[in-house]
């Protein structure tokens, strides 16, 4: 055997995680440090890799090794597998280099059969005990490796708890067990057609086999897109001696936490039951202990775990969460690992530890998860209304928080219902560019289409606003206010929540609790950023939005559509006004309307941002977004703009598009009507200037950015109209201010073309959703329908729309960098795509050389936090 | 002066081309071989690029130095500009360094006023002549310098003529031209508000300076556009002493070519008029005489001119295209170039050349346009039928040849009036996959919509049929089955006749005579074969296609798109049944009612192709392409699938896009229904094995190409399907065949990760039509709405779709063409984009390394031609 699969507890330690998985490399880390760990040994995240390599067979000589190391356990022990006299039972559990829970559950007592159980009872003077044990068996093993269902094994159960009379598992003797266990049998037999296996080998084989097979059920996949997991690393398999914490009242079992994983209060939390095994504790049907009473009840063993969990958490400089079992007495250590926390607990944790001298600042800021930072952000449910509310259905997790409101269905209802103090929830098919008044006053946002970055999800994230998107369950009756979702029908009025860190739709008023931030939060700041070297803009439109970017640290804005400020009531009309006129002189004089409305836009945004850069994006949509699409709106619109309906009708007809994605719109809009660019480079100008006036200290640099460039003299041919309008208006102000312009980099020609664009822009800001849609060539509002397909079948295991896909995209992105560099040295590079805002993403930015990213006012810390993770990392590496 | 921005003909010389232009650099050649030439003066190119980078203005320094040559040719001609009594008369004519007729006309006599005209009348004794010469140069200066309408003078004629009561400019006399002058010069007064300029170095300067004007002017910009020539080229002015063929009887002007334009025949070929200036011979007022005719007239200086001639011919060794003028019996060489010649002439004077041992074959072979080969292969209008013809209207010259035929508005009554030998035009507002058969059979199609890579575009390329697209002035009424276009009502049965080479339409019939193919044609293209390594493969669909292609040389087909064939009425019944089907098994057994269709498909086109490549395209449109649009269509096919109308509606929204060009379609499509793969491959495998039997010489090795495939898992997930299916396929038959699976690079993502594409992939395909659409980030469909903003802009000077972009596609194909070999030295790398036919981007793919390019049948010969002046260019660099 020239390869070794499988390692005892002995043979490993800690820093083999990636070969022995997270669980199997911390037993062997507790059993170096002489820790009572019960012995066993783990088959590695190689041989998983190779059970799938070998179309889902474990190898022969994989087979073997694990029953040499079988053989070892057993000299270890003193007992035998299979042996009625002295028998080795053991526990099989999936452990994966990172904890997922979409895995395989733990099978426990593993090696009985009707010949070892009779030895257990009599070994253990505790027949009830060994059947016990067989009869769970049985059906841990029917449920996790053979796919019985579970709770058709409670159905006997109950029907043999009737027949006697009686409630409770624990009224149940011996004999009931041994019924129970001929039962379940039974029925085994009759739904597979086979014996229950008596081999205890072959269990163990198959136990064994059931662990790599649910590597790849869809829970376990779902959960690996969600939080990034390769699917290539594969889990190990560890197998342990059982012992028993149900043999009577000296045994027990626990879990426990070294701090408060909710609070992150540095003091022992957890919880434990007397005679009970593992699954008991979580099933609920005891109340267990607190983990404090041990003392009164077992001071010793009390003593010696708390002094082992105080080991285990200075050894691995991190909060543990254990697992221990008592047996007859003895203490035995059956799992520790990085325990899960708040963001609140990840917070306070890592302030003490540095605080206790344990780790260092920079550790510190290693120790919370960026996303986590959500929740300390944004409303949450109230935990114990939260726990008895019912789910009714489940859309996109679109923007996080927590929202509880009256339903409304149209932006108007919103608005109307807000403006009397009613809390609402807007729920619509879609949302559009028209509803951002309605969107702007709910509490939350549910969508039935559209998905992560639909507008809907996009708009609620910039405003910090819960959003539940693409809840393809629901039935919609928009005109009639109502939908149907779960069996309910919800009317306008109804409450409802809904939860957009979960996608969890509740048809009840859940009361939410507001956002804190702590006082550690500043101080664990200050920490990321001085690590940190990437900058962190934000994305905002509003000077609302702004403000909410600069309390949470953002040092610029990075982009500023201004196309989200022609929506309102008064400004749409004069859009459409310049899209309905046949002459230039027509078109100017629609836009001189809007050009003060612009203007103050820009002057209230440089009052919020002050001498932090502002970057503007020039006019991106396509015009027929701002034109109405139903009959009774282009009556009413075509007479508000004085012109006929069949006027109106042909305009939107010659505006119509096959693709809108890849139509006219973005800087294809200035190069058609140049005068668009005139009227916005106005507008940015002056504003700056009038700020500057009453604000000297303030030294205002506009960034103007032209979207959608594809080609060096694309560019130059808008900028031409850009300078030379901006320049006329400082000379005649008769003052200094300069001013740059840059482009967004976002469909792939710019990226390859970056050295020839680099020649007229000062700045690129990489557009990743757009440049992810021309890269991959599919729409995000289409990709929908066959992604989940790529999913399911491996091909692509994250959403590229969420996390940047770095082999395809990233590389026309690092190409870009490359190139602008080379022929102009200082040129600023930022990102302004959805990615801003994602962890992995940003260490993309940080590796790559950007200067800066951009994110939702609401993603600013969490960019922070990313931003200094990138740094730490890479001076690491 | 630093710099030279004024050549006399004496200092320049034949290589000068860039610098002086083609006509400067001939004149300044003659002048050096002592031919009789007027002298004069060039100012390049450089000086009228410098004219744009001055803001339109013509610097001081350039102005300086044309005075300072007008003066050394005064002391040449030992005449003085100006000088009433030994007056230098001028031509302005413009230049560039190819032959543009877009650009400003001659301006003759320039120098004239009302002193100088005095003197000439005075010199020449011939006032009449002076005034003539005066009146002509008035309203040419007027007309192309000061852009006052022609007509207008010709009205001012017309009156005099009226109120004199004669009818021939010739009946008018001195006197009556003394008139015409004073009218001319009041009228542009009234019109320009200043007097006629009297200060002949003034009117030099205008005249220069309306040169360099005129290379911008939109007639300018659609011709460079059209024959691809730079914007930064800029065009030369030349400036000729002025010699008269009006003189007398002894004078006379004339063009010749050294052999016949229409014919090729080896014999000067032209025609002259004494007593005549050069608009004379073009204005066609009196019939001019053949050049042969000079003989008798003028013997010795015919026998001059033909010895000139020849000369000249031999010099630059092609045929040449010449203006004289005699001028009181001594001639006068004005202009010598290689001449433009039909593609017949040609062919023929490059085949003559070689026999005669003037050129190479490979010089041959650079001698023919590659494009001029289509009107040797499609009918075209007889010449003298369309002399007559009136064009009511013009679209896009989407696919070339005359057609005439009897309009039909359906594909159905095309099929109804064919079969009952009628010829057809087939009329539509733009045409769908279901009007295929329909297309088939017309002798032309017209659309009102869709541009050069229309669905219509680019069906009718592949047939070889005329097709006139996307002409906008149509009004249609398709239900009423008529249509409204140029002041006509054209309704069903008309005649129209269509010329798809430029986009005429003719409310008329006009007789077409068939394509003629040369003797030399074969002769001339193997010389082009021996010459080029690129392969040349073909688009067919049809057998009939594929037979076509291989008459015209193609060796393989590099682009089978097998979706064309389930448009036909009984297999696209069997599609939609797999469309709306609900489980896979529903869905496998339509597919199998397709199967036999598909494999017969294929068996047909291996039996055409025998041994040479078939490479087989798997299904790439989006299901809703399948699937009914109209009210009445959909309850009709609802009822033949046996379901719904609510349910077929259901299954047509659930397909709906909203950018169908980045939708669900490609390889995207065998992901979601891996069940469509396997009977394709069934049908290719079978197919081959099948004909393999019949002819066991063919050795046939079916190639499969997996379209829009964006990632390497993408590909190998399809790739799978393929091999599982093929493998047992091929085994179970018994035989031995091998095949190849590749793969389309057509989304920018494939470029960039090609390395790791070409791990699966045997063959890549570049698919240009989608690239580009990927890589600039629009779609065709929709780009036609701004391009024009942009060709006026010269931001991009060719269609993108038409001209292989290489600044940024290209480098993506580059890029994509290195990274696959490396991983995979000996992949084979073709296009099959519409790209795949036109002569510049077949260099490109020369010069990147390609091995084939595939292209519609018609365009198999321009591509065999236009790869061997690749390869000889590559060779000479």
């Amino acid at each position: 055997m020239s390869y070794k699969y499988v390692y005892l507890f002995s043979e490993g330690n800690g820093s083999m995680r990636e070969l022995l998985g997270g669980k199997g490399a911390n037993l062997a880390e507790m059993t170096n440090l002489g820790m009572p760990v019960p012995q066993g040994f783990t088959v590695t995240t190689e041989a998983c890799t190779r059970y799938y390599e070998d179309g889902r067979q474990i190898a022969p000589e994989i087979q073997a090794e694990i029953l040499e190391y079988l053989g070892k356990m057993e000299e270890i022990a003193g007992k035998k597998f299979g042996d009625a006299a002295n028998p080795l039972l053991v526990s099989v559990r999936s452990g994966a280099r990172a904890s997922m829970p979409g895995m395989m559950d733990t099978i426990l007592n593993l090696g009985l059969n009707d010949t070892v159980v009779e030895g257990l009872a009599k070994l253990t003077n505790n027949p009830r005990f060994a059947y016990d044990s067989y009869r769970r068996f049985i059906q841990m093993f029917s449920d996790v490796v053979m796919e019985l269902p579970k709770s058709n094994f409670e159905k006997i159960i109950d029907e043999m708890k009737e027949a006697k009379g009686v409630k409770m598992d624990t009224e149940l003797d011996a004999d009931d067990m041994k019924a129970m266990v001929v039962r379940f049998k039974e029925y085994y037999k009759q739904e597979k057609g086979v014996d229950f296996p008596t081999d205890p080998k072959e269990q163990l084989m198959e136990a064994v086999r059931a662990v790599f097979r649910s590597w790849d059920n869809p829970r376990a996949n779902v959960y690996r897109r969600l939080n990034d997991i390769p699917y290539s690393w594969g889990t190990a398999v560890n197998v342990q001696m059982m012992v028993f914490g149900n043999t009577g009242d000296t045994s027990g079992t626990g879990v426990a936490f070294t701090r408060n994983p909710a609070t992150g209060e540095a003091k022992l939390f957890g919880e434990f039951l007397m005679n009970a095994q593992g699954e008991d504790v979580v099933a609920g049907i005891r109340t267990p202990q607190t983990i404090d009473q041990l003392k009164n009840v077992m001071p010793e063993v009390y003593e010696q775990f708390a002094t082992t969990a105080d080991r285990l958490e200075k050894h691995y400089r991190d909060m543990q969460d254990m697992e221990f079992t008592i047996e007859n007495g003895k203490l035995y250590m059956l799992q520790t690992r990085n325990g899960k926390r708040t963001a609140a607990a990840a917070l306070k944790i890592a302030v003490d530890l540095v605080d206790e001298g344990m780790i260092t600042e920079e550790e510190a800021v290693m120790r919370v998860e960026p996303k986590q930072l959500d929740s300390l952000l944004h409303p949450q449910f109230e935990a114990t209304a939260l726990k008895a509310a019912k789910v009714i259905g489940k859309g996109l997790a679109a923007s996080p928080g927590a929202a509880c409101g009256r339903v409304v269905f149209t932006a108007e209802d919103a608005k109307e219902w807000d403006a009397r103090g009613e809390k609402v929830i807007l729920a619509r098919l879609e949302t559009s560019p028209e509803d951002i008044e309605g969107m702007n006053v709910a509490q939350g946002i549910l969508t039935v289409r559209g998905g992560m970055t639909s507008h809907a999800a996009v708009v609620a994230r910039g405003m910090g606003t819960c959003c539940v998107s693409g809840c393809g369950e629901i039935a919609m009756h928009e005109e009639e206010k109502y939908f149907e979702l779960g069996g309910m029908t919800i009317r306008e009025g109804d409450y409802i929540s809904i939860d957009g860190s979960t996608g969890n739709i509740y048809g009840e008023a859940v009361p939410t609790v507001e956002a804190t931030i702590s006082g550690d939060f500043g101080r664990y700041m200050a920490w990321a950023d001085a690590a940190r070297t990437l900058k962190v803009y934000t994305n905002a439109d509003t000077p609302r939005d702004a403000a909410q970017a600069v309390k949470f640290g953002a040092q610029g804005i990075g982009l500023c559509r201004t196309e989200h400020m022609f929506f309102e009531a008064d400004r749409i009309k004069a859009i459409r006004e310049m899209i309905v006129s046949e002459t230039v002189e027509a078109r100017k004089a629609a836009l001189a309307k809007l050009l003060p409305y612009q203007q103050g836009d820009f002057e209230a945004l440089y009052e919020v941002m002050q001498d932090r850069p502002v970057t503007i994006r020039y006019l991106d949509p396509p015009l027929h977004e701002f034109l109405p699409t139903k009959e009774e709106d282009i009556a009413e619109i075509a007479g508000e703009l004085n012109i006929t309906v069949e006027k109106l009708k042909q305009v939107i007809a010659s505006l119509h598009e096959f693709n809108p994605m890849m139509g006219h719109r973005g800087c294809r809009l200035a190069v058609s009507y140049p005068e668009i660019a005139e009227m916005q480079t106005t507008a940015v100008i002056n504003a700056a200037i009038n700020v500057n006036k009453a604000h000297p200290e303030y030294k205002i640099v506009p960034e103007i950015m032209i979207p959608l460039v594809g080609e060096r003299k694309e560019l130059k041919y808008v900028k031409d109209v850009v300078t030379a309008t901006a320049d006329k208006l400082i000379a005649d102000a008769g003052i200094e201010m300069t001013y740059k312009v840059g482009t967004m980099v976002e469909i792939p020609r710019a990226a390859v073309t970056a050295d020839e664009i680099a020649k007229e822009a000062e700045f690129f800001s990489f557009g990743t959703n757009d440049l992810t849609q021309m890269t991959f060539g599919f729409s995000r509002d289409d990709a929908g329908k066959f992604l989940d397909s790529y999913y399911d079948a491996k091909i692509y295991e994250s959403d590229p729309f969420a996390k940047l896909d770095q082999d395809g995209v990233g590389k026309l992105i690092k190409l870009a960098v490359r190139l602008g560099r080379e022929t102009r040295p200082d040129i600023k590079l930022g990102i302004c795509g959805e990615h801003g805002g994602d962890p992995s993403s940003i260490e993309f930015c940080h590796n790559a050389g950007l200067n800066y990213v951009s994110c939702s006012p609401f993603r600013v810390p969490i960019a922070r936090l990313a931003a200094a993770q990138a740094a730490i990392k890479a001076k690491k590496a």
